[in-house]
């Protein structure tokens, strides 16, 4: 049975520290008007797509630094969609328009207890339910946790606590338009339940893309489509290349994740950039929609807002899951202990010759 | 301080069920020489080097299976160094030239008790050691334990047991030239030992290099080279596809799991393939050698034996283990359980909105 949806990726051009909250949620609108002009169900907005990359920046002061934060808390858990005035406005767009969204944000979360965290945080917001139903808080935070006094910074680390949900995959309600659903009878009369059900998601946020653990968590529990919003810097330290050849390592290193997790895991995967020259920073582009089988079915062509769709057919994961990849036959779960029974590389002794010494 | 090597891939062209042995053993020694001529320390033979992929038929008879595999035991664990005349003329070989290889072979393994196993793999000879150092034998065998009467069959859970030896990095003494020793003065007054000893090495062997699991289990030894032999059909079953498109993509899908390999475990790799028309399958060829960024460095460009070879400075990882890809400080192994937890697919039920429901 094909499971066709449009799913779109709304990728954002740059952002500076002085530009106004309402010129970048007008920039959304408009994206996600196209978006519904396209016939897109789905559309990805990129990590942090409210405010500038602040982490490339060492700010001074609590206001200040609130100032990049949407607040949340137990007590009012979906703020974004329900009361927050930077973000309302494109739920509701979103709900009149009848178009699922995932939106990266910097998440400050007060607990019942009063304790306050801080997260780099993608949220999935289903038009069907009309609230946000997934949340998924980066885990692989890159760079330092103190500053090194560079022009432009990494401090992801700082600001940041590792997300603490791990990798949660979970079902979009409606995005297909013929899935089995929770109904006692269907279900009953199924041979099978597998790939029919409403559509399995997973999310991810940059860095996580180059980590396969990441990806094998939402391949393990079935994921159809891996969202992920990113802001990558375009150059490398310490390199002794052009500015033009760093870009296109970065780019290259881009796609060579997505691809990757795409196909080992057998799932498509949209990829949604905020680009372009940010405060002096340059961030690549080449927001992405792939395929499970690894190839590039739309990528943007500048560093601006530019939206990039593709009609895809969930069904067409099933071949590799079921083949190549079918996990259950396949993995020797035995021999991967190491995966996590250490964080950190423990290298052989220097003197070993294991077999026949 | 660099750690420079010549390495190479030793692709074979096609070997059929009925080509004599002496005719496999001469155009592995012509390809031994060539490499000796170009300055190569290590040299990587495919998987199943010795004989025509013979998991795609289903052979009738212990006698024509035994055919097959090398015998080794308990009692003679080094036979395809020291005894076996269709494997010994090429360790000659490699030890008066000073040459390391890595052989890809069946192996029928008969332990002190009797006990009798067939494995896939591929054996490391140290010519500083005269011996063989390692060995490993093949984790994710692909295909079926069952006959389909296919013309093409993939038997290899039929004719092997998985690997039971995990994924063993090992050091290749002598490799480098300059590599800190196992001298406790040198190891005393060193600053750090990572990355100054004695190249780390791991070995794959074909559809294993399809799984990350197998590579970050390298990539935790800290592994510098991994090295993989490779017998990969260019046709999908069930596709509609071309056999020209057909081969593009199993090429495609070849290239991105090595190079994706490589990157997210900063090390060098070579992979050696056997190609070409054998008894009637299609193999592809693309043997390749490839960078810590994941960028190709040597690929052959025919389907018949040829020899590539790259000149690589093992010390190019040290950046990407150090910055990026630093795992101490950046793997968050609280949240990797489900990877070893679970072997199969587990869906998260059909009714399943984790937050904000």
């Amino acid at each position: 049975m094909s499971r066709v949806i449009t799913v779109g990726a709304a990728q954002l051009g740059a952002i500076q520290l002085v530009t106004p909250r309402e010129v970048v949620l007008t920039r959304m609108l408009a994206l996600l008007d196209a978006a519904a002009a396209s016939g897109v169900r789905m559309l990805l907005f990129p990590e942090l797509a409210l405010t500038t990359f602040f982490p490339r920046h060492n700010l001074a002061g609590e206001d200040t630094v609130d100032a990049f934060f949407e607040a949340e808390s137990d007590a009012e858990p979906d703020a974004l969609r329900r009361s927050n005035p930077h973000t309302k406005p494109l739920f509701d767009r979103a709900h009149s328009l009848g178009i699922d969204i995932a939106l990266g944000y910097a998440e400050k979360w007060t607990a019942a207890d009063g304790n306050v965290m801080h997260y780099n945080t993608l949220c999935y917001y289903s038009a069907q339910t009309d609230a946000v139903i997934a949340k998924y808080r980066k885990v692989h935070l890159p760079g330092t946790a103190v500053p090194t006094g560079g022009a432009q910074e990494q401090l992801e680390k700082m600001y940041f606590a590792p997300g603490d949900l791990g990798f949660p995959a979970f079902r979009a309600p409606g995005l297909v338009d013929n899935a089995l659903k929770a109904d006692k009878v269907q279900i009953e009369n199924a041979e099978k339940i597998e790939g029919l059900g409403d559509p399995i998601l997973g999310m991810l946020i940059c860095n996580d893309r180059r980590w396969p653990e990441a990806w094998r968590s939402y391949g393990l529990q079935g994921a159809e489509l891996v969202l992920e919003g990113y802001n990558t810097c375009a150059y490398y330290a310490n390199r002794p290349t052009s500015v033009t050849e760093q870009e296109a390592l970065a780019v290259f290193h881009h796609r060579l994740s997505c691809q990757a997790g795409s196909y080992h895991n057998a799932c498509f995967s949209i990829h949604a950039a905020k680009a372009g020259n940010e405060d002096g920073g340059l961030l690549i582009a080449s927001s992405l929609i792939v395929a499970p089988g690894g190839q590039i079915l739309a990528e943007s062509k500048t560093s601006d807002d530019e939206l990039i769709t593709a009609t895809i057919d969930l069904a067409e994961c099933r071949a590799q899951k079921e083949g190549v990849f079918a996990f259950a036959k396949h993995r020797r779960t035995e021999h991967y202990g190491r995966l996590i029974e250490q964080t950190g590389v423990v290298e052989p002794p220097l003197l070993s010759w294991p077999f026949g010494a």
